[in-house]
């Protein structure tokens, strides 16, 4: 046999010398990332086709030094992020990542563990399988650690409930006559849940929610018999412990009891709000947790660990192995033992899986669980301070808040027709977010324009929250 | 207001001298996980148990020192790793990633871009979109781009299996009518995908393969007749260009024809296979990508991204928008700009998304797509100096081979029954296995025992060829 290669074989190795030379400067463009992150504007106005022109070209042929590729990771993308960690941050749902956790979300990538089964990422394997475990124990699942860790709350949302639908495959009916609940505020990743696992749209059932937003227990107690009486087939409800558009959460305890009565498979999506139930202010949800079939919740919200990290945790390990577990002939398991046979791909869509564990993990040592609550139960003052000032200022109306979401509107005196009302609200936000110094979303409530603040976020302080109740008066009374 | 933390308020950020601190000694555990990933014992032999040690305890209260942690990587996660960028492993289908993919997935994690929509992450979801074009242009599907980044192949294929399914739900079809195919030799992230979608398990139709291991496309016709007769409804036929276990490469054209004849959705999973289109040894495959309606390829496998990133190309962008543009109140767009109303929470399950794209686009641009293709035609030459050496070893027996994937068997001509051959096989792959030197997964081909070498690897040579084949040599003779 001959070498294939007789030509200079290319390698993607780096020299010690030069991996520490290109590495310095990846830390000084990590740097100046984090530290952009912090620095306004927050977003900077640009037009799509001026973002566009920045980077287009087509498919390269021949490589470049890796330094011009650092050197455009600063000058053409950094320009267009928007900096989710700034102080004055209050957008959707989007944490400021801890640094430990971006460092060890690197190290992740030079390990490039493949989390297909324990036998393939022993080490990795433990320390994810360890992490489910200490996050059932932060916000009170109490099951064993079941469940896996996933690319954020929509996938956790989605394993769910494909879990819970195929429960009730497996029960004989069809997937066109079965029908998930949820109330109106409820996240839009269960309703394309549903839709992908092939729930007509007409039986997602969206339930109204009382004046704090919540599922409306009577209603839902009712949708279920009218469903029941024409042959459909309840699969699921699903209830928010924290809903993303105004943190608003639902009866819980209700929802459990009616789910237990039912025998219906209860999901509840604490994406972003599950962690709250560690504090001393929400630890009544766990009661709740304790009862549910699964929880979503997800680490690269409330535990600042950057993207991507959502969790799911199980209740009943075997009935995801009972969906998920397919062998093929290429990755069958021989092992044993109880350790070692583990494999996530019995438990999940994903085959390779990043290690999404080490920054979990990382965060939570270099922290403390107590060190993380500390911030958690701030963010959650912080948006108390907020609501005072908003009750202070005549000109502000609360439309309310729950967790560390608030939304209220600028409605003055002078204020004619709600559409008015509305449009004086658009400009404000969109000056805001124009003039760079912070950032909010906007929602509809009730039909209604609101301006929503989000605070997930290691950074803000009291001062932050005063400047933008300042900026939204300053704003709309020059309006 | 006052403030409502007037205790000393704990913040995650280090100081600049701090960051460069521990910067610098994560860049030097992040080479130890690189050398390291070259070194021998590619995987530690260990117990469950003694792996589960070094890690478990309760969920910590308290912090520790980011020193402390960043050790623990070390000491306790490293050991433990399987180094899957060690130049003769041959497992399953895992690739050694270019550095510069690792610095970027750093680069990423510092950056924490969600890239839900243009207006949340301008610049990286325009990174993100090119990306995609270039995909597109390397493999030749023809598109314009569409379609998403995802974690994997097995959310890629789940996502085009689920715009199929959708697309025949449209036309009346209820999921338990719905059939899909593909060969016995397709991954198995299809047959997962068909029975969470809901199609019952009896109607993914796992078609029998000719002795190439391709894809039967009589038996294909003449089920798809069957199927038909009795009201069942073919909602999608899936391809491979190239399947993880043995790299057979179904007949494309004629599936496609086939697909074309009958109007059938062609889904074809490329996600180890398809950038082997861009070599010449292979284009003739890009004719078959440029009918099909979906393409799955794993920048994470053959293009040398670390975990995770995989990739569907779509034909029709609007199909995926009618199953996953699922509007809610807290994120509706209202931009008008085509390139600043695009939003990827229309064309996926996922909501926030990991900025993924940048590792892809700073290997292509680094190494260019020529420095990539060079790479991945070697690894094909590997492979075919492997079944060389095969031929000449009365000893070896091939099993089929295709791409870079060879499987065979120690067969010497002492040997009496079936089983014994497969206990002697066992026995060769786990002593190399145990013995550190190398690494192969096994698979069995109608139903005998298998060794199995892959090559997505940038730094296997001829001599790693060699040294495997005499491995399994002196140890078959030795048994």
């Amino acid at each position: 046999m001959t070498d294939p290669t007789p030509h200079p074989t290319p390698s993607f190795d780096f020299s010690q010398e030069e991996f520490q030379r290109v590495g310095t400067r990846v830390l000084a463009a990590m740097w100046e990332a984090i530290q952009k992150g912090q620095t306004a504007p927050i977003i900077a106005p640009a037009r799509g086709d001026e973002v566009r022109a920045l980077v287009d070209e087509p498919l390269p042929r021949q490589g470049i030094a890796v330094d011009e590729v650092i050197s455009t990771w600063s000058s053409a993308m950094l320009p267009h992020c928007r900096q989710n960690g700034h102080p004055r941050f209050f957008g959707y749902v989007v944490t400021s990542p801890d640094p430990i956790g971006i460092f060890a979300d690197a190290m992740a990538s030079a390990m490039n563990q493949g989390l297909t089964a324990w036998r393939s990422a022993p080490g990795a394997t433990e320390v994810e399988r360890l992490v489910l475990r200490w996050l059932d124990e932060l916000v009170g699942f109490g099951g064993v650690g079941s469940g896996i860790l996933t690319s954020g709350g929509s996938s956790a949302n989605f394993h769910a409930l494909a879990c819970a639908v195929h429960k009730a495959d497996a029960a004989g009916a069809p997937r066109h006559q079965q029908t998930i609940y949820m109330s109106r505020e409820a996240h839009v990743s269960m309703r394309k849940a549903g839709r992908v696992l092939g729930i007509p749209d007409a039986q997602i059932h969206l339930i109204p929610v009382d004046e704090r937003r919540r599922l409306r227990l009577d209603l839902l107690a009712a949708q279920l018999d009218q469903d029941r009486e024409v042959g459909l087939v309840p699969s699921a409800v699903c209830a928010s412990a924290g809903g993303a558009n105004t943190g608003a959460i639902d009866p819980l305890g209700e929802v459990a009891d009616l789910c237990a009565a039912q025998d219906l498979w209860l999901h509840i999506d604490g994406a972003y709000g599950a962690p709250a139930a560690a504090t001393t202010k929400y630890a009544w949800m766990q009661d709740a947790f304790r009862r549910a079939d699964s929880l979503s919740l997800d680490p690269h919200k409330w535990l600042f660990a950057p993207a991507d990290v959502g969790c799911l945790l199980l209740r009943d390990e075997e009935g995801s192995r009972q969906l998920f577990g397919w062998e093929s002939e290429y990755t069958k398991v021989t092992q044993t033992d109880p350790i070692e046979r583990f494999a996530f791909f019995d438990h999940g869509l994903e085959m390779t899986r990043r290690f999404r564990g080490l920054k979990v993990w990382s965060i939570l040592k270099a922290r403390g669980a107590d060190g993380i609550i500390e911030v958690i139960d701030r963010d959650i003052e912080l948006r108390e301070a907020l609501d005072d000032r908003i009750a202070q200022e005549p000109e502000l109306e609360p439309l309310g808040s729950e967790l560390s979401i608030s939304c209220f509107r600028f409605n003055p005196s002078s204020a004619q027709t709600e559409a008015e009302i509305d449009e004086l609200n658009r400009r404000i936000l969109e000056t805001i977010v124009h003039e760079g110094e912070a950032y909010m979303s906007p929602t509809y409530l009730e039909g209604r324009y609101a301006l929503r603040a989000c605070i997930v976020n290691f950074r803000t302080r009291v001062e932050d929250i005063h400047f933008l109740l300042d900026e939204v008066l300053r704003i709309g009374r020059a309006e």
